[in-house]
C-alpha cells in the first residue's frame, strides 16, 4: 500500500487532511509527540496510543549514536524495535548536529562532529542520513539540512540555504523510489523571507512529498514566526502536507493552523510534563506549586485521559515532592492527551467551517 | 461487609487461603508490591492491577512525613488519594523508625526521632501510628513495634520484645472495633526462637486478626530465616493469616510458603527493576549487560504481561543505556508480573496438592 495525502477541506487558510499510510491514517492538522531515543519519554506505547496520537517523531541523530542503526535495522526497523505500530517520522539529524554536537565542521560533503555523549568523531552526509532513516524504516523521512544558528548575516544564511538545497537534492537521490514512504523537503532561509521563498521554489523543483518549515521557533517573537509562516505556507503546494518543525505551545499551534500548517512536533508537552507543568483548557499550571496541595480536583476533567481525570492535583503535587517516577508519567500522559484533544477539536472546528470561532474562543487563554 | 479469612486447603504445611475484604479478595499465598509513598514506583495503578496483584503495601512512616495525614484523610483515605481500589496494608512505621530516621530515642511512650527528609523532630506512639493508619483507611493495619537492629545481646532483644508487646496491646486498644479492617500483631525476638515463641503466645493472648514475623530477612543466611519461620509459623493459629514481613527473593517465597506463610511484601522486584535486574523463570538477568544488546527476545514470554512479552531485551538494554524512564517502568512491571505469576502457580500447585513437586522443580533455579 502506497502512502498518500488528501486535502479533505479548507476553512479559510486552515486545512483538514489525511496522510494515509500502511500503518494507519494521520489526520491533519496533527501533533507528533517526540520519541527522541525510540521512546516517548515516561510513557508506554499503549499510553501514547490512548492519547489519540497517530504518529510520533524519532531522532536520527540520537538513534545513530545510541543504540546505533544495526540494533534497530536487525529487527526490521523502529516500529518493531520500540513496539509501536503507527506511523513514525524521523528527523534527519541536521538540527541536532547544530544544537547538540561539539566541534562541528560543515563541508560540501556533510557534517563532521563529536558525539555529545562520548565525544566520538562522527560523519553524517545527506546520503548517510537518508540511508539511516530508511534502515530505521520510518514512514516519513526528512532531508538532511544544515541548520545555521540564528543570524542576521544574510550572506551566511544564503550560503547555508544553498548548501541545504544541494543536500536536499542528494537526499532525494538517496531516497530513490519508495511508494510506502514520504520524503519531505525543509525550507530554510532564517529570518529572510525572500530567501525562504527562493528555497521553497527550488525545493519544489526537486519535488518532495511534503514541505517543512525549519529554523523557526528558535527564540524569535511569536508574531515574527506567524508572519513567516503566513507568507511561506500559502506558497506551498496545496496537495501536499505542510510541517512546521519543532513547534510549539498550544497558542503556536492555533496560530500556525490558522496560517495553513498541517503538522507539528515539539518536546514541550513531554519535557515540561517531567518538571510539573500541565497544559489545560484553562491555561498552564505548575503542579509543584504549594497551592495544589490543597486542590483535590483532577488536572482537567475535560481531557479524556486517565491521567487527566482520575488523579488529583493534590496527589500529583505529592508525587513531584517525592520525585516519584509516576509524577512524570502522569503529567506527560496528560499533556500529550491535552495536545491531542486540542488537535482533535481544531480538526472538528475546521470540518464545521468554524475554525476562526474556535480560535477566538481559545487563543488568548491557551497562549499565556 | 466485614473482613474475613478462610483457609481453603493445605498441602503439608503450605496453605491456600482467601482474605475477603469489601475491596476484593486476596488469594493467599499473596505477594504485596510495595507502594511506599502511595505509588508502586514507576507504575500506574492500571499496570499494577494488570500484574494480578490483589493488595499493595504502603508506609505509614513515609506518608506521615510526606504528604502528611491531612491531605490523604481529607479525600477519604489512601485508596481515593492514589486512585487504587483494591485492599491496602499499611506498615506501622516501626521498621522505618529503626532503619531511616536519625537520633531515634525510644521511651515507654513511643519513638522520638528526626525525619530523614528534613530533620524535623517527630514523635510516633502506638496510638499515633494506629490513628494514622485508620485515617489512611488501610484495610490491614500493623501494630507499632520497636524493631531492634540485629543483635546477639539477648537481654536487649528481650527488653525490646517486651516493649513491643506492651505497644501491641496499646495498638489493639487504639484500633478498637473495626469490622472492615484487620489488625495484625508482629512477632519479634530476633534470632532467639524461645523469645519469638513467648512473643507469639503473648500476642495471641491480646488476640489479633493475623500474625506477622518481623525482624527477619535482615541479612541472616536464608537457612536461618527458614529455620525460624519453620519453628514459629506452625505455632501460629491456623485460622488466621501469617505474614512474613519484608521478604523476599523468589526462593525465599517458595521456602516460606513451604513452611506455612500466607503473605509477603518486598521492595526487591520494584527496586531492582529500576536498576536493570529482571526476575525470570530461568533465574535473574541484568539487562544492563552488553550481551543483551544482541538479544532480540522478550524478557520472559511465559509471563502474561506486556512488559514481559512485547519488548525485546535489546530494546530495554538501550533504554537503560539512555536512562529512559520507560526502562524502569517496563522492568518494574515485568518483575511484579513475574512475582504474581510465581504466586499464582504456587497457589495452583497447592490446590492440586503438588506444591512439593512445584518447589522441587523451581527452587534451585529461582534461588540463584
Amino acid at each position: 500500500m502506497s502512502i498518500s495525502f488528501s486535502l479533505v477541506s479548507e476553512d479559510s487558510n486552515a486545512r483538514l487532511g489525511k496522510i494515509i499510510t500502511k500503518r494507519g491514517i494521520i489526520n491533519t492538522p496533527a501533533f507528533m509527540p517526540v520519541g527522541t531515543a525510540a521512546t516517548v519519554k515516561a510513557l508506554t506505547v499503549d499510553q501514547v496510543n490512548q492519547t489519540g496520537s497517530e504518529v510520533i517523531l524519532c531522532n536520527t541523530y540520537h538513534l545513530f549514536l545510541r543504540p546505533g542503526v544495526e540494533r534497530i535495522e536487525r529487527v526490521g526497523g523502529l516500529h518493531k524495535f520500540m513496539n509501536y505500530n503507527k506511523p513514525i517520522l524521523t528527523d534527519s539529524g541536521g538540527f541536532q548536529v547544530m544544537s547538540l554536537s561539539k566541534n562541528t565542521k560543515i563541508t560540501e560533503e556533510g557534517a563532521t562532529f563529536n558525539s555529545h555523549i562520548d565525544g566520538k568523531k562522527i560523519f553524517i552526509s545527506p546520503e548517510i542520513s537518508i540511508d539511516i532513516q530508511k534502515k530505521l524504516n520510518a514512514d516519513i523521512i526528512m532531508v538532511f539540512d544544515e541548520c545555521p544558528e540564528y543570524s542576521k548575516d544574510k550572506k551566511r544564511i544564503e550560503d547555508s540555504m544553498n548548501l541545504s538545497l544541494r543536500w536536499a537534492k542528494r537526499s532525494k537521490d538517496e531516497f530513490g523510489l519508495n511508494k510506502d514512504k514520504y520524503l519531505f523537503g525543509i525550507v530554510q532561509g532564517g529570518i529572510f523571507k525572500d530567501l525562504r521563498k527562493i528555497c521553497l521554489m527550488e525545493l519544489q523543483d526537486i519535488d518532495f512529498n511534503g514541505y517543512a518549515l525549519g529554523g523557526l521557533a528558535v527564540g524569535e517573537p511569536q508574531y515574527e514566526m506567524f508572519e513567516t509562516v503566513e507568507e511561506i505556507s500559502v506558497l506551498m503546494p496545496k496537495n501536499k502536507p505542510r510541517y512546521l518543525m519543532g513547534t510549539g505551545t498550544p497558542g503556536d499551534l492555533l496560530g500556525a493552523v490558522k496560517r495553513g500548517i498541517d503538522m507539528f512536533d515539539c518536546v514541550l508537552p513531554t519535557r515540561t510534563g517531567r518538571t510539573g507543568l500541565a497544559f489545560t483548557w484553562d491555561g498552564k499550571i505548575n503542579l509543584r506549586n504549594a497551592q495544589y496541595a490543597k486542590d483535590d480536583s483532577p488536572i482537567d476533567i475535560r481531557v479524556n485521559c486517565p491521567a487527566s481525570q482520575l488523579y488529583s492535583k493534590n496527589y500529583i503535587n505529592h508525587l513531584f515532592n517525592c520525585n516519584e517516577i509516576l509524577a512524570s508519567t502522569l503529567l506527560t500522559w496528560h499533556n500529550i492527551a491535552f495536545y491531542q484533544d486540542l488537535m482533535s477539536k481544531i480538526r472538528q472546528s475546521i470540518s464545521e467551517f468554524k475554525f476562526q470561532e474556535f480560535f477566538n474562543q481559545h487563543f488568548e487563554r491557551l497562549n499565556n
